[in-house]
């Protein structure tokens, strides 16, 4: 970890409460990363349902293989007239639950009206008596798993208001000075960001704290939603200290505007490998996954169909989630959302995505042993995304975008670009925050790096990517990666501080247009490129592209490592055209350990996805095809090696002489003993 | 009429000044439905113009057969300098008016710096004053015929300043307590949306009360705009008891954004429906219809053709109107539109659109008689809208639409859908509000209400459908009509009200997407859908269409009708592919009696319109051909046993031997004896 | 002039200053019209940068053939901890100019948080004090060659503020009453725009003041941007009293939206003719000319190629300019624009777009005399634009455009298609203001004027436009100029001023749609149309063109001249379709004295530019080649009477037995002995 210096709000109580270290003391599953994966839906509970219907939707979580489910105790619905409790309609839900044995993530959701979080001190007393209410008396029922603090954690914005402000004035003045100062430039002040970054941490912990004073052990869980664009303000790993275990919510129709249709699972395996970094050690799942058909709701509004269903609980669990939630199980009935999301019918029977979802849960529980000890299988292989690169997207958003590499998003499109052609290839990465990396093994051979696009590489980080590269490590780097520091300060020029290790410097940046080429010579490589091509003044590097005199791509040895450098963005214009053939193509020269893997595509695959784990002697892939038509593949590795069982296939796939076939929108899971 | 509760508002003052029944009393024409229809069109006076001008101006009127104008009464532009008043440049128009025989509709407008309604109790005296002035100086002329309160009334958003906020605190306090409840969930609050359609009415009437201070008995007509969105907070039928007749404004330019130019005659006749049936036992016509170019003005800016001109007068008195005034004579000269909308040139001479008029005003006046006594020939076809469905679009409005389906508007297109199919097809229909409909007549045989994509049925219309149907009529629903209640609680699910009615319930809604067909069985009929597919769990309904093993829609038997259930967006469908032949072909089986409507095509007629009228023992048709060639067509019906006499044709149609023959952009008018 | 009254508000203090005539005691280059042009690129200065670095840049300034630069003297970077001065960082600069014999103007640059113009009378008397403190210290350096007042003037609203208020409270006291007031008709109130347009000289002749009170002889140039819209609030002409020389900000990504890249060569030539119209007799140049690559910043983001900046320079040089400055020469490494504009590339060594700047610089520097004396061939015809066009484009500004015709800027980019059209005939041509135009003269045989869409033709105009006509100037009028006065008020109709002059009025405007012909008859020429069609009631003047019985153009002679009047919008029509063939047509045939010309392509060059110089007996033609093609072409006029010498062509082409060969974005500098 190279981010001593990142965490020090969250730092201020946390000794005093010992929150560290709680997660052992849990009698329940789910709270260490050998336990099964667990499935559920979310029962909503509003006034007007009746008790009947309630003990209907728990009897339907159990005859669908379901184990657990979140309640959004909505402060509103559990008043009684004057300001005094009525909590008769939640524990009929309560009391259902015992009676099929779910567990019950009670979600907090005190009246704020409509704030994200307190407006003022004496809001956040309400919270708190809230909190104290609630949690009391819902720990006394057996199914109470434990607690969700917030829905959907970690506001984008600090809101100018009492709470906030003081916050941010006390952070203020705790804030020790700034190492490093861009050589004593005037740059950009990205204070708001970090506080925002801190904030997010703190005022989770602080409502951990409270519901801690009632119940010291009950599960405490969160689900941070449109994870792509959060990451911003969310330091995902700050957080697990006082998290038994992490979540997210990951709906197509309003968090995967990055992607089409197609790429649905993919980004469902993204958003996972985003959680699965953040919790660290900590078992993770998904909270919310979309259940059901929109209205009204969303951005892009959809109905999952059960295929789809069926490829996001396989690609949780091919990520190494521990199961997931859906929302949700029964509509709503007033308000947003009314009659949208479900699982269940409107006669409460289950609809086909609910039946795929229990026969998905169903499989697992048949070979729960194998699924708990399953963990995913590392390629060595580590997209990494700054937040920097965010901030300084958000701060520089242009008058007027006209092209997609300048748009917000653009660098975490990059990013995406990679995973998603590894995953054509059948190979794991890990996506995660550069923070989040561990650059202080001895060691980094077999261990590859890709920066794609992010434009602002901190110079805190600049040490750690120096280290990785000179112990052994392969960095992959692309597109504007590394033009500023995490002040918005331009590095390139006089004094780039990766210059050793990239084997020189930027020469010029130049606008192209939407679409150009870059060509690698011996063997040649035709990347398409898009937007921007960058020329470099090569030091030590070879150069292996060229645009008139001038080196389009380098290659550098560095100590035991090398950085390949195309600083043009040709990942994201695989990405727009989506073709990622070419992209593969150099990664499979270029990754270190590539052929290392056990499990991989004998070639690339469009619009596969595969996901490997380990249990024991055994491995599991999962495989996902979203191409149009049905696919005959091998695999390369161990297959051959092992003898393949077919534990899942949704649409008639199957294994014959080493062959796999999977239909198109099919998900296939295949034990390897 | 089973909208009792909805009218409390507007009954408190009624009694007092017993303004129901004032209509007898006057002398003049456009009082009752036996007036012949006359036209017009406004003179708008501004300073700058001369007296001689003016006069030229109403002898044009008097030349192009008109009798009648409308003439904003600026208060601007009554105001001597030390606030006295100088009414001499408006004395000008009227006496010219008396000198040429036109009257005139004097259209109040008060200086409110921009508002349309009071912003203070102190501003409402300003206007009470300037009423007391206006008429009771003009009321003086014997061209004086009456008075328009306020120019296109209706606010859509009530403002947060002291008039209506005391408007709203006094209706507050009046409101009874709601009798329904939506079973005690807790639903959307639309008190906003009742209080402005109750607001509006009230301070409609309360001008109507200070003109009738001055003015017992001179005509008040108003004319609300935009009427497609207006619908949603204007009560039409609630301000009759004040009015003598009334109107509306109906610019292509301005008000008709839900359909192409092609459209623009069915458009003027869906305005001219829904104006009809707001009122009631009221003679209407249309206010301001455009008359001439648009430079800057306007949403979807044009000048229409002489044959526009044609066709949107004849559609008028096809659905029964009284007649038209144009929106304008001359061009304003200063501010807004100066240079636009007129129907005299910069030479004041007529321009071809103004020839047209005279020529239509001509061929009305031949035939007085047969005009004055024409009612359009009911088919039994009404096409109701809820404005609940417009408040919950409103509500729920998406933060990204993605389809046409979810826009605030579908459930008015839908409706407009059949609207266009019926007049292709040379059938007559309703078009309005679910609350000036009659639930309480002995039987409906032979009667059709068409709900399309109502998203809302309100709880106090679900006892008048079932009596409709249990009574003989024909209900058909689709699209998610229905889904919510007023309160935008789903009803779907456990106890859906219309159950028995519909013989089955909805089971579940999903996204298809922007096109899928919905297949009806024996005989087979396909029918493009849009955006969401609704399955149906029958109970005594029978299925008519299947997707997997769910049905898509059903028949239902009841009582002494029959429902007819597509829960798709079957008709917004055809809307965007602009080709109703399926759904001519559905409503052709379905419609109770259609074949006994005395004309209509003898086939689906794409672009054609017809519209009919009686008139003692003669029929009127009105036929107006938008399609892009020549057709040649016959009628069903009465045509064969009767004589046919042609009216008018613009563009050479003519009738041979049964058959017509009428060009493109035709309007046609034949009088069968 | 006819614009007497229209600068009252700058008289104010012009005799106390006595700043007209000061321009002569200069001992520098470029305050005259016969100094030679030079070249120049910003070097931007912030804190961070070392002396060795400054020094580096100016040294490769002179290595470019460069002689000035501009430097904005940020004051934030200008002061030290305590609110003293620290100028150490700036002093580098100036030394390093000293070194190498560059002139530095000093662009003031007063912290004011952001805001254009002060906020309160207070910010006024900081910025005195720092125009003091910066004036003071820098102009004893001999490198200072003098000042830029403000970056960029002209502010497009008045906010409401101290300053302003009270700038236009004393601006208001002292407006003369309007001698002319649309008789009498409520016009529309343009007082805000006046007062605007008066305010930015106020503000600027105010800042000249200060720095005059430190400086009695340095230069003063000032650099408006964004010409196109600007020249709504900068009337430049009545700036000249007060500087030394004009100049502009002409970037390609933020200031061309009106242009495709394509045309990026043409758009610099019409910002120069509007600077070169406004500096009068002043000599002028371009301030600020993209020098490299955007990344966030700019509209339409783009990175010049080297072939651009040769051609932008020709034709600056080619408009009669004096050089440019181009914008940057190091990029900026903190903020926004970080890493991007620059010349240099990271290395500090010059990118091919340097290169290619310093070999224009130094063709121009081997016939310094040429270019000294070089002239613009002028060839009589003018394009006008009124202020007031944009001012009602602006007020009437429609809910919803539709069509380019009514969307802001269509007056101008219709004066721009004449402008490109007679580019690509290799014609000059003004393009200027109205009121900078001199209708005083004697005699306008083998004048033209051009009035293109221009809506408004101010009262003040009207005799001018008639003395021009009558003494022997042709007219060419299209669109709906002259449609309104300066008030909005529409003059078409009983009234028209210039009925006589164009020999009738108009009957009727009629949107027709986006395209549509109006063909004039013998010979027949057919010209693509726009949006409107106006019909012409003809007097005095013969028609030329017919729709129906209506004339659609006309031809009238007046006194010893003649108008074209063709009331629709055909230049912008063809602007629209790319394809200016048919108004080249109907120019050649028009425009009088085209034939004089000294040199004009023989046909018309799509894609090309020809602009000719005159220098005591020589000619200098300038060629831009924007076709697809290499081009092969000869010259009418001069050309076969005298010998070319080859200046200049960066792509190889040359000139063989009379005829030019040139390639595609190549630029060629003939002299012609």
């Amino acid at each position: 970890m190279i981010s001593g210096t990142r965490f020090r709000f969250s730092k201020l109580k946390l000794g005093v409460l010992g929150l560290v270290g709680l997660g052992p003391v849990f009698l329940w599953a789910q709270t260490s990363s050998t336990d099964a994966p667990w499935f559920g839906a979310e029962v909503y509970i509003e006034p007007g349902q009746r008790a009947a219907d309630i003990d209907t939707w728990f009897r339907r979580l159990k005859e669908a293989n379901m184990e657990v489910t979140r309640i959004r105790l909505t402060e509103q619905y559990l008043r009684a007239p004057a300001g005094a409790w009525d909590f008769t309609l939640f524990d009929a839900a309560y009391r259902s639950a015992e009676k099929y044995g779910i567990k019950i993530y009670g979600n907090l959701s005190p009246s704020t009206g409509g704030s994200e979080v307190p407006r003022t001190e004496a809001q956040w007393q309400d919270i708190a008596d809230y909190v104290k209410a609630v949690v009391t008396h819902f720990r006394q029922f057996k199914s109470c798993y434990g607690w969700v603090p917030v829905n959907e954690p970690g506001i984008s914005r600090s809101p100018d208001e009492e709470f906030t402000r003081n916050a941010f004035r006390k952070w203020s003045e705790e804030q020790p000075p700034l190492g490093y100062h861009s050589h004593g430039y005037a740059t950009f002040n990205f204070a708001e960001d970090r506080f925002l970054l801190d904030f997010n941490g703190w005022y989770l912990r602080k409502l951990v704290n409270e519901i801690r004073k009632y119940d010291p052990s009950g599960a405490i869980h969160v689900n941070p939603d449109a994870i792509f664009q959060k990451i911003a303000v969310c330091d995902l790993r700050s957080w697990t200290p006082f998290l038994t275990s992490l979540g997210g919510s990951a709906h197509a129709s309003w968090h995967f505007g990055y992607f089409e249709r197609a790429q649905y699972a993919v980004a469902v395996a993204a958003n996972c490998e985003i959680i699965r970094s953040g919790a660290g050690r900590l078992p993770w799942m998904i909270t919310e996954l979309q259940g059901g058909n929109n209205i009204f709701s969303g951005t892009a509004p959809m109905c999952p169909t059960a295929e789809e269903i069926s490829q996001w609980l396989w690609v949780t669990l091919g990520t190494g989630g521990k199961g997931a939630i859906f929302w949700c199980l029964n509509p709503r009935r007033a308000g947003y959302e009314s009659g949208e999301w479900a699982l269940l019918n409107f006669q409460n029977e289950p609809s086909d995505r609910l039946r795929m979802a229990a026969r998905v849960a169903q499989t697992v529980k048949r070979d729960a042993a194998l699924w708990a000890n399953a963990v995913p299988v590392e390629s060595g292989i580590s997209i990494l995304y700054t937040r920097e690169s965010l901030w300084i997207e958000g701060k520089l958003t242009p008058p007027s975008i006209g092209f997609e590499g300048r748009a917000p998003g653009a660098g975490i499109k990059s990013a995406l670009a990679y995973f998603e052609a590894l995953g054509e290839m059948g190979l794991q990465a890990r996506l995660q925050a550069i923070d989040d990396t561990d650059f202080g093994q001895a060691s980094y051979a077999g261990r590859t790096i890709i920066l794609s696009h992010q434009i602002s590489l901190p110079s805190r980080s600049w040490k750690g990517l120096e280290a990785f590269v000179a112990k052994g490590g392969k960095l992959i780097v692309d597109g504007l990666t590394g033009f500023y520091d995490e002040n918005g300060f331009c590095v390139m020029g006089d004094g780039f501080p990766l210059e050793k290790v990239f084997g020189g410097s930027l020469k010029e940046v130049q606008l192209i247009g939407n679409q150009f080429d870059v060509a690698l010579l011996e063997p040649p490589l035709t990347l398409p490129a898009h937007l921007w091509r960058g020329t470099i003044q090569p030091t030590t590097a070879a150069t292996i592209a060229t645009t008139g005199a001038n080196a389009t791509a380098v290659r550098n040895h560095f100590g035991k490592g090398e950085v390949i450098w195309i600083p043009s963005l040709v990942r994201l214009a695989c990405r727009i055209k989506r073709d990622y053939r070419p992209l593969a193509e150099l990664l499979t020269r270029e990754i270190n350990g590539a052929s290392d893997t056990p499990f991989r595509f004998a070639a690339i695959q469009p619009g596969m996805l595969m996901k490997t784990l380990q249990s024991g002697a055994s491995y599991l892939t999962v495989l996902i095809n979203k191409g149009p038509e049905k696919a005959t593949l091998s695999l390369k590795g161990e297959a051959a090696a092992r003898t393949p069982t077919l534990l899942f296939a949704d649409l008639g796939g199957g294994l014959t002489s080493g062959n796999i076939s999977i239909g198109p929108e099919e998900a296939m899971v295949i034990q390897w003993k």
